[in-house]
């Protein structure tokens, strides 16, 4: 057939207009997969609509794919970083738990999140003057910025203040304190990038002297299941309990990872609302409404089954420069 | 080749003993898969260490493998139905907060559980003169009782009776009521075998008048993920509170079915005891020590996201012997 | 995610431009496959670059995928149909030999032939003075007029001749005799759209009269191999020698398809040049150089293997309007 | 489910004569599969009815399937090495041209070969006094002779001597000289096991004076496509043509091998013998029928397309001690 020409006389919206059930069904669009190595022995895959975009940048492949389970999905490296259906889900667990916990956060810092959404759940609050979003890889924010239609209003946002450069060396050249920081990092591997980001001494030298009187960490904390939560969950549990006073780690099943996701927060002020409490709070200072998140589900979220619970309490490593633990596939972020 | 003989001459124990971990990353083992379709357009695959058995009872495929992820697997119709290192969650949550909610539970009726994980838990009980496990394919029995080695006590107790019929016409047939009745089917689909086993009319007309003053109804409820919830969790639920004062639904997660399980609970009295009150009675009524549930835990089980809740809430669909609704690909059960 | 727009801001190529060999080892390339299901416990899977386009026409669906090992790959109702870097040798083996057997052919009748590569064979014979196309399918004929550019040529040529109508119907209507027709179809599938244009009759009663005096007839006739040759090639085979004087079946490895595939020549004149005559033909009447035939190679694939030439030689089976053979899979194509 | 006993009580064969053909198609069958990558981008996936045996020499990961499209499989390191349905085609091919181009074979060197089937295709030879079969891996020859009941035959014959050894120390340990020696080895790969057994001087120095007068050699020679004769099969036959007077390349197709596969023959006498010839010897002096090979078969075989042919001509590369190609994959032999 040799080269192609991609003319207009065709397009692929009108002939998909004469297509009917029986063909996708019978035809190539259960021909085309998405394939993620969850583990070396687990494979999670969805079919394909369409490979929107693929690239690379400085430092990571990515592709943007239509995936029919779960809508748009952004993938760098081959590992699925977001899907369109389910996103909401971790973005809502990462920022509002701290956020609310918070008297009046005012300011916050992002390392990493570049995708955008997560800066799009911090700019719901009212409270909010100033998001400082740091992520190492222009090209990603970048990428996302031009993709992501549900955060262009975010990017736009003039609190915002978008920064490339490596989270822990502009949070240390950095003067202004923060009310909330909040990790949206690759999970920590040796070798890894972020690996850095996850040591006890970045969150008692860098983390912790960055954060206001009463402020809040808060960082996704990898997967969370009965089996994979000792991957790195338990690790960065343990880890921030060195550091802080009080550690609240939660979880929430996502579906397009094929497994539950942590988060801790942890603060030197106490972090006990109730759920009523948290309701109040996300009605007077949240815009919209929620499609996750409320005060019974984060309790709910934030009591882990025994199993996961005395696993933690039990975690007795702790994540310095010199020691780290593996996460499957993840070393390819490096 | 042609023909194969199996001698003793080389058996796999001693050629394993000589396998290093560099042969099983690039050898045969990740070569062969388990694939489960786990909807049209998703898969859920296990690399297989071996097939131990395969076969087809005049109701249904059955095949046991051994799977790296995932331990042993019973595959019924191309379907997991249990694997060995996360059943326990499944059972577990099916059982126990029923039992526990019973002041002295005695005797029990479990429509199907032909695995016999279900009567394992049961008999877990001090209380528990009788169980009664009613599945209707004679081979699953045959097949569990011989492979599952962790279950072989539990058949072999006097406090068990197993019977092959349907659930339907047994419970129908018994004179005797039940502290507790247990639903461990197949998800209910038009024209699949269980169906019958989920309608408002089989509940008001068979399971009810089978109760004992106080007793309680539990079944296992399909999938209780974000979105997979409507597929037949709310129904079951909202069904069950057409005939029950008392309805409690509950979800945990179980890796190996790649999503969040549910679980519906129903009684005409109160279902509410606190954590603490579990787990006291807990520790008097259950030998051993459950690997999943607590008190805590079931707290946080049945005290469901935002987004399950108020879909469940709002859910109007009622099973009826006239209406139904599908999962996918359990109509190979039928 | 949410709603995505394209934008020029990042053009696939540049950041493409970006990506080294280390990423596409890793990343997300590997991660999208096109899969076939060749038999129903035989698949073939090739890495994906991109879908360029999916759709469906009245008939079909139709999709141009760019595979990793066989470049743009035209797959209609999720089977492949040809390949970017091997479709030449189907279409040099389906057309030449039998031209090169005419002393000399000028006109040409082609039964279905959408993608226009026969086409494009065709007209690089010198003696050609018109061809004509005649396929069913209006939408994959301007599908492929439009993206295939390598057929661009064929399409603008004035001796091409193209016909949207079934090719039974139409080769009945017109009056005017070839001195080649090609069957460039679909395979025999009973209920198949095209089982009809393979039938002893249809040979007998269709093509044979429009077929010139030496005139001769040509098809495809599915995969040759050694166990995939009984599904048609033998039928096909057996069918034409009830009709025709001389039939001479030919066979070639399409890499694409993961087997050998098949073509049978017939007509009442002989058909035995030897190689030296067929190089000496090519020289005088084709323009340009064949990729895959010349004179050794026709001879060498028209030299069955013990295995095949036995079993067409035993073949008793003729296709007839009442009796049909089915070949896996095809029936999508009803 | 715990620990597993694998009872009598049920027998695999006896509940599978339960099963019909509707529970085959969509039970457990479909879903265990035999993935091999052909190339990093291309997969080839077979259906598995049980895995029959799996483990590992000192040198390799061993696995023997029962693949639904192909019987039983002989999977090494990965790599599918010999199918029940089909290896006749790949021995035949390897064994019977050199043998049957000599006029009165005696004794015979296989260099590798320990499946035995090369074996038993020699000793079909009635002129055959004396085959040394030289293998390196013992686990593999003990595997194969449990196993393969076709070869047992074989195996048990007084005119094989089977020794454990690198073949090209056992060759040059010997004093003795043969009338054909067979390559029966792992592709050619840098740094594999067997890349010293391909090179120009391992030909000059070891093979060839090991010849009897008019001796012949011949080996296989990895995949021979369309696009994957440049692998390996075009440089061992100019690697061959360095070092013989005659050599002689040709080709047959394994479907499961899904590919053309290749082999050369050499010698510095002629191998010319006529298809007419060739049936007349293998009448003589085969016992029993050939299923692939004949006359006409090893013509064919032996004229290989336009496009293979230049190639083959027009290769410069050969192989050396310092010199080599890679082959997909193969690179764990090493």
């Amino acid at each position: 057939m040799g080269e192609i020409a991609l003319p207009n006389g065709i397009s692929n919206g009108n002939i998909n207009g004469v297509n009917g059930q029986s063909h996708s069904l019978n035809g190539y669009r259960k021909s085309c997969w998405y394939e993620e190595e969850i583990e070396e022995d687990l494979r999670w895959c969805f079919a394909l609509n369409s490979i929107l975009h693929t690239g690379a940048s400085q430092y990571q492949d990515i592709a943007l794919l239509d995936t029919k389970p779960f809508g748009k999905a952004l993938v760098i490296d081959g590992k699925l970083q977001s899907a369109e259906t389910d996103e909401f889900i971790y973005h809502e667990c990462l920022v509002h738990p701290a956020l609310l916990h918070n008297p009046s956060p005012k300011n916050v810092f992002i390392m990493g999140g570049g995708e955008g959404s997560t800066a799009r759940e911090l700019l719901r609050h009212k409270t909010i003057d100033k998001v400082v979003m740091c992520d190492i890889d222009e090209e990603v924010v970048n990428f996302c910025k031009s993709y992501f239609v549900v955060n262009k209003e975010a990017f736009r946002d003039t609190r915002l203040e978008v920064v490339i450069n490596d989270a822990r060396v502009e949070l240390e050249a950095r003067d202004e304190s923060y009310d909330v920081i909040i990790g949206d990092l690759a999970d920590p591997i040796d070798g890894g990038p972020c690996y850095k980001l996850y040591t006890k001494s970045f969150y008692e030298l860098i983390v912790k002297p960055r954060l206001k009187q009463g402020g809040i960490f808060v960082t996704q904390a990898g997967p969370a299941g009965i089996f994979s939560h000792t991957e790195v969950f338990s690790c960065i549990y343990n880890t921030l309990r060195q550091v802080f006073k009080y550690v609240v780690p939660y979880s929430a099943h996502i579906p397009s990872y094929a497994d539950i996701w942590g988060w801790v927060m942890a603060s030197d002020s106490p972090l006990d609302l109730s759920a009523e409490e948290l309701d109040l709070r996300m009605r007077h200072r949240i815009k919209g409404e929620n499609g996750y998140l409320d005060g019974k589900t984060f309790t709910s979220a934030s009591t882990l089954s025994k199993t996961v619970r005395n696993s933690l309490d039990n975690e007795t490593h702790v994540y310095t420069e010199e020691s780290a633990r593996f996460i499957y596939g993840h070393g390819k972020h490096a």
